[in-house]
């Protein structure tokens, strides 16, 4: 008998999400030192230390949430079903101008770790403003992201120029370098909002530290024609020409690329956040995505912020994915739900570039599970786990999270921080919003 | 002080769905004898009863769906994602010829039943056989139903001809006509599969009984072709040459209507039940509902049955919807939430020409009421209850739901039929299934 940390015994299904989308039944995962040690049947009897039954459960890899802007869970809602213009001009922009603060991120992303540990998310990726409150949020919690500071040409809530982003962002690289929850990145907003300058800067400080190049590319056909107009070229072209494109980039949306840029995304490795319900809900329009996936592009999932989705659950995401792109493409066998769980879970770590620690239930790997219920008549009769988690769950079946061996979520209660300190906080801010 | 049967006090929002969408705030509901006597604020003072605490809840008309296929949870997800050809006649079919049965029909549907009460749905429209098992379900839980056995040209498993399974309706609506719960219906299954004459015969029986008259009508591209190949015109006209179109019939689905079908739609005062999640699973494509709604054609949601969805949520129904429209026709302000959630409670009720008793909360109309819990930190902060409903709610949210003023749900757990008993029946016929 051999000590481990934890040992989650007789689960129903294990989705390992390794390459082989191997699977086991009745199994068990062992952990120790905050990574999968053991997994597969009969292991729990070669092990002693604390156990958790995972009868009636599928374990499945931490969710992976490629794109969001945590801190505006804030602003969730506001200004809602309003053409782009106003909703962004007399809502969301003057909300964040008053504002954006180190305590409004702070709180807000509080708000959106709680959602996002409760839905089963584990890693996310995050660009906004005062990224060090973000940072501090994700210690405190546990929970790991990729943060980077949103860098554009005017003047933003952390910084007056694009050099001092860029300056604040190599220095919370350095300050967290070596982190195991908090991964730095390079955030140039968009091709429509930051210079060729500033796009070209921002690259060669992600190649100095080897960080993510996270960038919004082709969201709108308006960012298309801007582009167009200014540069003579379509963004991604825009891109590939300004020499700003490799397998350090992830891009969010990319909604209107063309085929040549498809070819061009899919030879330089660059990787997509591809987020569905806000591309719907801001009328964006249908990326798309079995296309790029045919053509070996990785591809994860983002919620994007939840003042355009308006919430932070990556089950509900893939399940819009999978149905989407079905009927958008009059092919129902497209994004079928295993690529669909691939999404959320080791495409998304591919596409942050952690696939070596995250992303699939594997010995050596970080011990970031996540148990699905399914004993509950909705979830019955279960033919196919996969098909049952994609098309028939969504984030408040998850029972159990685990970071690093960690207990975040058990018993579908979130264990860190306090609910309704969370809940006065988001009133606090409401109020502020609409204050005159 | 009168005296009351139950008195929900101090909700933060009741959205009553009425003529003018008239809201409350911490306000209260009085029921008596099934109905809503009083609403409004400060009303509790005036009655005494059994009392439930609205604090922190949202107050919303019982949710309506009005297309499913109940009995068919026992085949959710079972051969999903496969070509359509290959879904129907290598899973579905075989396994409704071997098995469907009042036993399989009772089991699938209290299954159902209680997702559907679980996520707030409290009355829906069904299209399947051994409606009389249904009938029974409907009893024993107290949900409403509107119920019709499919009839269709070739052999089911109730009837061996069109006219065995009007005969066998005809019973049936005899048999429930004045019932409160049963909402008995003609449901011929769709130009496709029922001979001109059989849909007149059954419009004869509907006319007859002042029933709904419910049918598949333009779901695929394939029917469409179909229809025009054997009778040179489009479904709805097709129908409509027929004179089997007026006020009576709720058609589901309606994805490729023609300008000139809208057109018709509109002057025959045909109902419409929009499904868009199962449109989308099965690839048939997304219906023109902005454009129907313009119109002035009444739409009402469905989920369609869980084999092709795979879920009976209401709220991710129409959140879906919502988002779907936006993004499909490169608007924003496309069915709002207030459209959205109109959809699911007063058009649904006018859907099913029930709009006299359903679909709102007013004084005199059925206590038919759900109470969604907003004390969770993803639905905070709260800008605007419809918006945090349709974009950031789903059916797990709903806490409470009253039918007939009798509690059917209490504290998120269901309080009709036993959950561990419809897990064990699920797992029984899901083996009968996979039997060879």
């Amino acid at each position: 008998m051999k000590k481990a940390d934890l040992i989650l015994t007789d689960i129903s299904y294990i989705l390992t999400m390794d390459e082989n989308l191997t699977e086991y039944k009745n199994a068990d995962i062992v952990i120790k030192d905050g990574k999968i040690i053991d997994i597969g049947e009969n292991k729990k009897n070669e092990y002693f230390g604390k156990t958790i039954t995972g009868k009636n459960k599928i374990a499945i890899p931490g969710l992976i949430n490629t794109h969001t802007h945590a801190a505006m869970t804030l602003l969730r809602g506001y200004g809602s079903d309003n053409p782009l213009k106003v909703w962004l001009e007399e809502y969301i922009w003057p909300a964040e101008g008053k504002l954006v603060s180190y305590e409004f991120v702070k709180d807000g992303t509080d708000t959106a770790i709680y959602e996002m540990l409760r839905n089963g998310i584990t890693t996310f990726v995050d660009m906004y403003f005062y990224e060090d409150a973000v940072a501090q949020s994700v210690k405190e919690s546990g929970i790991r992201a990729v943060l980077c500071t949103g860098i554009l040409d005017f003047p933003t809530p952390g910084a007056k120029t694009p050099d001092e982003g860029l300056q604040k962002t190599e220095e919370f690289i350095k300050q967290f370098e070596k982190d195991e929850n908090v991964f730095p990145a390079v955030g140039p907003h968009a091709p429509y909002t930051c210079s060729p300058q500033t796009l070209k800067k921002a690259f060669e400080l992600a190649e100095k530290y080897d960080t993510l190049y996270h960038i919004h590319v082709s969201e709108t056909q308006f960012e298309v024609n801007d582009i167009k107009e200014r540069y003579g070229n379509t963004p991604v072209k825009h891109l590939k020409q300004l020499g700003v494109l490799n397998e350090r980039v992830l891009a969010a949306h990319m909604v209107h690329p063309t085929e040549e840029e498809i070819d061009i995304i899919a030879e330089n490795k660059v990787k997509i956040a591809h987020c569905p319900e806000s591309n719907l809900k801001l009328a964006s329009g249908v990326a798309p995505i079995p296309k790029m996936i045919e053509k070996g592009i990785v591809v994860g999932i983002g919620t994007d912020g939840t003042a355009s989705n308006d919430d932070l659950d990556i089950i509900g995401e893939i399940s819009t994915a999978a149905k989407l792109h079905k009927g958008y493409n009059l092919d129902p066998t497209v994004l079928n739900a295993r690529q669909a769980l691939k999404m959320a879970t080791i495409e998304g770590a591919k596409a942050i570039r952690k696939e070596d620690k995250l992303g699939s239930l594997e010995t050596g790997k970080n011990a970031d599970i996540v148990l699905i219920d399914i004993n509950d008549p909705h979830l019955q009769p279960l033919f196919d786990p996969y098909t049952q988690i994609v098309y028939s769950s969504n984030g408040k079946d998850v029972d159990t999270v685990i970071i690093s061996g960690e207990l975040k979520v058990l018993n579908k209660k979130v264990l860190v921080f306090d609910k309704e300190h969370l809940i006065e906080k988001a009133n606090y801010w409401k109020n502020k919003v609409l204050e005159k």
